[in-house]
């Protein structure tokens, strides 16, 4: 029978780690990986910045080699070899060199299944069509490139204006192209709430990106001039000499399927939280499976590198006998788009709402606001969008969603572990983090979040949102300066500037409620509780003015 | 008698962010503030980059005026007006107005001290030499940038390599100056571990700093050749144009002391969680009062902007009836030295060694590391040398300290926020931040650092320091490769490649403990598994070759 044998079907990212924690776990245990592709651990965050030339060559792109797996872990790596089909009951698990087609069976104790996710690739009418591609693999950058050079592609169309679109995006304007981006949605980044990421379009079409929000393709074919023509929903069309698909990325989940493991409820596999699929000596790692969300609770797919690395961690643990199990994902994730950066982490409130949580009287509330991401008065400093979501009764520290040009990916990743630590607003108002002018404020971005949150539980700032002002009937206040209402402003609003608010109190009414705002709200929240001590009814517009203009908001001369 | 009527001495920092949350909480109270100097709310931790011209015009570094306190605020601003005296029975503080010399009784109800601390001046022979500065204010920095000017300076003598110390080196370089830093201690940044900043001290040296470690000034003396002389503790001298001393800061409590409220053991006044001071109707906030550190529970000053900040307006919740309570200070700080960063959290191996916490079998373990501060394969990654200090027996986490030139603030304020939490570890190995290439990693910095931890506490992986390497009797060992080797190794190891240890095991002995090192600790932590796992019994040198030589130790050839 021979000793201890560990199978890895996947050898990027969850399945490489698992693979090398085994080792340094048991140096008698037979470790062999398969690998259907041409390369084991490479870096597939990494392949658009190769496709434009970021990263000049293929090989840096790889993290380990079979080589290193061997020499080093004595781990042997079967490259080009895919799995085909697992026997539970005999614990053999059937694989298939793709050169040859030829097939062995292979006996394992302990199977870890890391496919990872391939590209959703649609139905549509030509999507065969050369010069139409998907970026998942460095066969696939290859082919890009190939494509590039040899057409002289001078344009593109991205289709899906989400991670991969975007920086798909930056990187074909990297490389001389014009590019189109097509997203279904009325905004990029699907992903985060519609009003943070009009900074992202801006910059996009700033880069001459042209975006076509609310459209989808509909189907493609030759383009008589050459090139491939994509048909729209609204009947236009557009020509490219490229066409990349970013529509995201669905579990791999065949084989699981095949040996009746069981799947959950949005296609990824099931695990427990240790790992372990529905059968015993069977474990799922990384962006086939579904994961729990920290904070609502809910399993899916979660398709992120560090989960994934971390969960092939767990799972060898596991396999080898220790206490171990993945705490759940919270979606942290980043963007770099152009200039701009875009973070995020636990859910935003689109997904909130979507999943039914978020009511007019529900458990959730979020503010706005626009610091700067380091002290004003040293020159440079960036104004970052900042979104927080927090359980109204409580300060639980919900979500969070940051745009802006500097220090974006640091607000949101001590964010990140305030959410992991189950922390709450007032933990952000106390936050003690570093500061010098050139790195932070003594009020950090994070600070003040946490001050704006915690004002509104106090019950200090009552805020309003601009998406319910069409329905409001009260008085809307701009305290802003003469200078800054010149440049425009919300219309049907009365503008009293901030330091005559007290002297000119009697011009406001006492039976209706009035809505203040100024560029981002810190002074308007000066006016509400102003007004707010002199008997009136006051709320401040989180975000102040500048939230409304990234709404879109009509603008008022 | 009045309204409530609310005084305030000193309008820094803490003193004004105490006024304007007074005032946000009542319109009603009557609210003055008496500063000293000529100016409130200015940016003091911009000075330096004022005399460096970063920061070009003076006003820049106001962020708040007495017209915008009158007008938005409706506080009174006394400018150059000396509080001196306090009667705590009658509730009435005397003031002085520094031009004219006339003294007035003003009444209060609630009384905030927030006077700052003033820079150590020591009682050197010489000391008030025209030409020797202090930067607490800006008439200092207009001082100090008027004599580089007048005297056409070109050598200045910075005694201190503390963090203002270094900030005002760079920014003398900056302006042309040739700078040399007297500091007491054996390194710059005495409040880090040595260890930590040897990047610091050869970025120094690379821009033309001179060093003088371990000496300090014995006095001063007009140079024959104009300039000022000062005398060394070894017996040397050094000119300058320009003298600046950074020697750290004392608490301003003379007003305090006068009115018999309680000091604490450090010199600074006490005060309680609601920054309360040992008379009922008194607070303190910012410089001059001791608070608890957070992780040590010891008392004492931390001259921080951040935490002055936050106290100022605890205070001012505290005397308008809610509940608020200051948590303690954790030291978090950051400087930038040049193209270095350096940031810390939490005490020091040196602030527990000296309060006799830290000892050989005490309840604090360390480990080093240097990760690159994003993806490798994406190109400009910087090493980030990274100290983390937890609880051996629960990992719990005490500290952590981190240099290098990218993304070091970015680590330290997650770590910041995960010891506010009362975070392990375990919570870093398991934290969930940004990733994409040019922000991070899959395994980002601070999962790595949390993930050589956990290691330590579970037992995989036995670790050693370098400072107990003299005492060591077993076996040195290098597994890194024969290039490296080539270039430099410690004396007295044995090498023998990582990829070639399994197979070589047979020369290391079974009856001495093996040290095992590579260049960052990556390499030695799996050859200390396999060792471990073939019945040897072997620790990891942490953090490596790297970590040796940033102590300065002896290369062999």
């Amino acid at each position: 029978m021979g000793g201890f044998r560990l199978l890895i079907v996947g050898g990027v990212a969850g399945g490489a780690s698992c693979a090398a924690r085994a080792r340094r776990l048991s140096e008698e245990a037979e470790i062999v990986v398969f690998e259907r592709g041409d390369f084991v651990s490479f870096a597939n965050c990494g392949l658009p910045y190769h496709v434009g030339g970021v990263i000049g060559r293929e090989e840096e792109l790889l993290v380990a080699t079979p080589e290193l797996f061997r020499e080093r872990l004595r781990i042997e790596v079967r490259l080009q070899t895919e799995a085909v089909a697992i026997d539970r009951r005999r614990q053999r698990l059937r694989v298939r060199e793709l050169a040859s087609g030829r097939e062995s069976e292979e006996r394992y104790d302990a199977l870890v299944l890391s496919p990872g996710a391939r590209p959703i690739r649609p139905d549509w009418p030509g999507i065969d069509l050369p010069g139409i591609f998907s970026l998942r693999t460095i066969p696939d950058a290859r082919r890009i490139r190939g494509w590039i050079q040899e057409h002289r592609a001078r344009t593109a169309l991205v289709v899906g204006g989400g991670y991969i679109g975007l920086e798909m995006t930056e990187n074909l304007v990297r490389r001389g192209l014009s590019v189109t981006v097509v997203e279904r949605e009325a905004q990029v980044l699907p992903l985060f709430d519609p009003e943070m990421v009009a900074p992202l379009a801006e910059t996009l079409q700033a880069h001459g990106v042209k975006l076509r929000l609310s459209e989808s393709v509909v189907g493609f074919e030759p383009d008589p001039a050459g090139g491939i023509r994509a048909r729209l929903s609204s009947g236009a069309a557009e020509r490219a000499d490229l066409v990349l698909l970013c529509l995201g990325v669905q579990p791999e989940t065949e084989l699981a399927r095949q040996a009746g493991l069981e799947i959950g409820e949005r296609g990824g596999i099931r695990v427990d939280a240790h790992l372990r699929t529905s059968s015993p000596r069977i474990w799922a790692v990384g962006d086939a499976v579904e994961v729990k969300d920290v904070v609502t609770g809910r399993w899916g797919p979660v398709p992120l590198a560090g989960p994934a690395n971390r969960q092939g961690r767990i799972a060898a643990d596991v396999i080898f006998g220790r206490e171990a199990s993945f705490r759940g994902a919270q979606g942290t994730a980043v963007v770099g788009v152009f200039e701009e950066t875009a973070a995020c982490t636990g859910p935003s409130e689109k997904a909130l709402r979507r999943a039914g949580l978020w009511g007019k009287e529900g458990p959730f509330e979020k503010v706005f606001l626009h610091p700067g991401h380091h002290a004003s008065y040293y020159p440079g400093a960036e104004p970052i969008a900042l979104k927080l979501i927090f359980r109204r009764d409580n300060g639980r520290l919900v979500g969070a969603q940051a745009v802006g040009r500097a220090g974006v990916d640091k607000r949101i990743d001590v964010i990140a572990m305030a959410i992991q630590k189950e922390g709450s607003v007032f933990d952000l108002e106390e936050a003690e983090l570093c500061y010098a002018p050139q790195f932070g404020a003594a009020r950090d971005p994070v600070n003040v979040a946490g001050m704006i949150a915690a004002n509104v539980i106090r019950g200090d700032a009552r805020i309003a949102h601009w998406e319910d002002l069409e329905a409001f009937s009260g008085l809307l206040l701009d305290v802003r300066s003469e200078e800054e209402v010149r440049r425009g402003r919300v219309p049907g609003s009365v503008h009293i500037p901030i330091d005559r608010l007290r002297e000119r109190l009697e011009e406001l009414p006492r039976d209706r409620e009035i809505w203040a705002y100024c560029f981002v709200g810190q002074r308007s929240y000066l006016a509400s509780r102003i007004l707010q001590q002199r008997g009136r009814r006051c709320r401040n517009l989180s975000g102040g003015y500048r939230t409304y203009l990234h709404r879109g908001g009509r603008v008022a001369s």
